[in-house]
């Protein structure tokens, strides 16, 4: 965290501007946050592969800008100054970088950008590597800008009443699941900067839950008044009364506007809709997927059980119980109001129009 | 457990047939489930006020029986044997466990069964302390029996096809939460014993878990394959086909046929109904306040925020979060495909009448 409280959770730290070539990745170890801040130091593409796999980095943008750093740190390491080698060698360190998670469109979309550029830059294997660490930083910088423009747009298509907002969200896509500011948190951030939010009500997202310990975490950091409930309550707040809007992020969204985002996540669409609630993606436009033409065919991860059975030391089912852990679900694009990208708050069944028009795909 | 493996929670043990008044009830204490199977002595009304206000007993049904051998304790511990004494010494009993919990009417039924008998009853003390020991046997014993009907009737009231069911439940409605058999899980059971079910999905039930630690172990105790799943994965197995019918507890039923149930219920009926899976609610006549006409009157409790920012020995959240524990929520009853009481499954919108009709209310 710097001073201010902003929250940056992959850090490219150059060890002195001379040698850029020993500089590291720092990530915050996000596996013990709230109760701990640590900060792990990243000198190899396979710990970086590892530290994707366990969650010490998550988050769809942010796992994004790590394993572009991870594809320049596998990148640093080979020991050859012969070119068609060099970009031989680059690709197995990529496909096990892409091996790490499934379901985040933003994962590959950065490691193809590396490997492009590779193959793309003209030069002395030395050049190579400078134009991708050079290249990984820029996307890093890049998902900065973009969450604040992200937030910015979600927070002109929030309701324009009541004045003060109350905002369920879920999961974590915040600065911690992005370069910084967030998507959905990001939209939460400029709702709190200008004033128009009450609250933001957290759901706590079983198994990991992110919600309860990241999204509370960053919210605490800033001041911003947040009330954490388990996932099985939102629909009695709603039922209530007590959400404006519902602001989530997406792991990998279909051209027809389907999205893929944390387990749960559907669920709160669908009682969103049935409170006639609007509820918001907020995602990059490297979160988009116009290869897949909808939702069935985005990748769904499941992950161990144990994160269903255990949480800290404690085991809460009995032996011989089963157990399912899909870490995603897929929500129609029916129930989106908008998808909030850097280029606005488009509707999901326009969202090809709108972005081809701006000539971004 | 007895040796065929049935539960029941709550037992009244005679230390000696020819002593009663020295009898006492038994607890399997459910706040230690399913890591350890523990059973509780009560023997004063005060500690199984207790009992009932830290859950090591609970489950609607379970606490009705519970209260009514609290009143029986406490009307035991009266030292006179002046009638009008013992009337008057017995109403701070019924009312210290009245204010054990707010929601399920069971136990406000139970407790005032039990009064009532103690002032309808001609003769000595010592003969209406037999005879409030009796009717709370007989409270025990009907609520077993009721559970049996209530299953049967499910039974009927369960889709044709599939042949074998695939069915989700909330929380734990089962023997654990009656006297023995369960009213949700008293379904499920008689599905299994008729080879109607495949498998049972158990909603963990944050915050307190019911589901992962109470509903997994009843079904592995009788071998009913079981899979836990978070209360946010409930949709997408919906939306994957996985579920085929949703049957739930209740802790109390308004006479519109709205049911107020373990907080989450609302959220799977909603979703349930976006799927067109029938949801059905199944709960004995006790269960049904015909005194309150809809189910924005149903008092809804509270709990300990503690219960949602820790699990086991593990601090969730960071220092600065604020939370909301309500403890039930209420499901209109016009997502409710049918009430299953004792008396056989009933649309919640002829529940009044088709009750009347078989002169029970």
């Amino acid at each position: 965290m710097s001073s201010n409280n902003q929250v940056y959770p992959v850090i490219w730290n150059d060890q002195s501007p001379a040698e850029t070539l020993r500089g590291h990745v720092l990530l915050i170890d996000q596996t013990r946050l709230p109760n701990e801040y640590a900060v792990v130091e990243i000198n190899r593409y396979e710990d970086m592969a590892r530290a994707i796999e366990t969650m010490i980095v998550r988050g769809a943008p942010a796992i994004g800008v790590a394993a572009a750093y991870g594809v320049y740190l596998g990148a640093r390491d080979i020991q050859t100054t012969d070119r068609g080698e060099f970009l031989a060698q680059l690709e197995p360190i990529a496909q096990r970088l892409r091996a790490t998670r499934p379901t985040a469109v933003n994962l590959f979309w950065a490691i193809d950008r590396m490997v492009k550029t590779a193959h793309q830059t003209l030069g002395a294997v030395a050049y190579l590597k400078q134009t991708l660490l050079d290249t990984a930083k820029a996307i890093n910088a890049d998902d900065v800008q973009t969450c604040h423009q992200i937030g910015d747009h979600g927070l002109e298509a929030l309701p324009a009443s009541p004045d003060k907002l109350r905002l369920l969200t879920h999961c974590n896509a915040g600065a911690l699941a992005t370069a910084g500011y967030g998507t959905a948190l990001g939209v939460v951030r400029s709702a709190w900067r200008d004033g128009r939010l009450e609250r933001v009500y957290a759901d706590e997202t079983r198994p990991r839950l992110q919600g309860a310990k990241l999204t509370a975490w960053e919210c605490v950091q800033e001041g911003i008044p947040v009330t954490v409930i388990t996932d099985n309550m939102a629909a009695h707040c709603m039922q209530r009364g007590m959400i404006d809007a519902v602001v989530v992020g997406a792991d990998r969204i279909a051209a027809n506007g389907d999205a893929a985002n944390k387990i749960g996540t559907y669920s709160v669409a669908l009682i969103a809709k049935a409170h006639n609630i609007p509820f918001f993606v907020a995602a990059p436009l490297s979160t988009i997927d116009f290869a897949i033409a909808d939702g069935a065919q985005i990748p769904i991860e499941e992950r161990n059980p144990s994160e269903v059975h255990t949480v800290g030391e404690t085991l809460l089912c009995p032996t011989g119980a089963e157990f399912y852990n899909p870490a995603f679900d897929v929500t129609p694009a029916a129930l989106i109001k908008a998808i909030i990208t850097e280029y606005g708050a488009i509707a999901p069944a326009a969202l090809k129009d709108q972005l081809a028009s701006k000539q971004v795909v």
